[in-house]
């Protein structure tokens, strides 16, 4: 049985959808980031950076925490031998489209949100910055999603990875730009309607829901 | 032969370091980002994101281009067998270390940096948010090496994408707190004091100062 300490967030829900996908039991614990319950002693001792989400994998003979969501995917890929290809150019391109979520969408996207929903003053010059950037960065993705069906060959972490933050992108910066980028448009909408992924978001919804009472 | 597209930056020194400690053949390529040569066809047709390091592996039957500098790693390490074990609690351990730099430390001393130096206007917020969260970041990593000669293990990706930030923000962020980083200190300088790594500094810093001529 794997524990997975979590929260609704582009980054919270990755390794719902690899779970679902990769049919594994597993635990869903929630951490409610809006009242800090990850930094907690408890789940400080989990991942000492203090940020969802990770994972307690308590198979075979010693528990495996896991945090980091590239490294639990490429960790939950390893062990069920799914959605990463183990060599080749594909395997290298769903790696380096991770390594680009990872360093570029999510933190870009995640300025870009700070400044306009949560920052005490309104900075034109921050915004302005974050919104051009997490726009390029997702016009790479159109790009490279307008003769492919999935980002690296088969639907692969790479996939996982990009999906929340594109959605948030696409919706948040709508108005701005990201309504022209229809190859990525079209690409959620088809990793969105796939069983596990429906799966992963109506269990993460339902479990927040539980939480907050 | 490889073919390495890279600047004199902590993510463009990465793959130096790698291939040095690896011992691999290489021609370095430079690319002058102060000259914007990142953005041009040539280099877009290898990084669609137009950011260096980039590599293309000319070895074997077909040409290999990988860009993303965590991507690149893997890929070197699984080329070699070297610098990232194959399974086991130091494998993610090394992943988890190397995503945490990815997406953790080198976008936020990334920011810090450019509201510090590089933005038209001094915004005091901005600043302020980046140096907090570089030295809680760069904190994390402190705290990890107080009782650890490695990240993850012997060696491995981990130290090598994390050096060049964590030299970075010692020295940018010396004055604000980061002087009392001892731990990370000296992992600095124990990296630093390895054959590669001078090899790899010292190269690169030729290659820059024969380009720019």
């Amino acid at each position: 049985m794997i524990d997975l300490y979590t929260w609704q967030t582009p980054n919270g829900e990755k390794p719902v959808l690899m779970l679902e996908e990769c049919g594994l039991d597993y635990r869903l614990h929630m951490i409610d980031i809006s009242a800090g319950e990850q930094k907690t002693p408890e789940f400080l001792a989990i991942n000492p950076n203090g940020k969802i989400p990770a994972i307690v994998d308590r198979e075979g003979g010693e528990d495996h925490a896991v945090f980091e969501s590239g490294a639990i995917l490429i960790y939950l890929a390893e062990k069920t031998g799914k959605l990463l290809p183990a060599a080749g150019t594909a395997r290298y391109e769903t790696l380096q489209l991770t390594f680009f979520q990872v360093g570029g969408t999510g933190p870009m996207l995640g300025q870009w949100h700070h400044f306009t929903n949560a920052a005490p003053e309104k900075l034109p010059y921050a915004i302005e910055r974050y919104k051009k950037e997490s726009l390029r960065l997702l016009g790479v993705l159109d790009d490279r999603l307008k003769d492919r069906d999935f980002l690296a060959g088969d639907y692969s972490i790479a996939d996982v990875v990009n999906f929340g933050w594109a959605r948030s992108g696409l919706s948040g910066l709508k108005d701005e730009g990201a309504d022209t980028l229809t190859h990525l448009k079209a690409w959620t909408e088809r990793v969105g309607s796939r069983p596990a992924v429906k799966a992963a978001i109506e269990k993460l919804d339902h479990a927040k829901r539980s939480k907050q009472g």
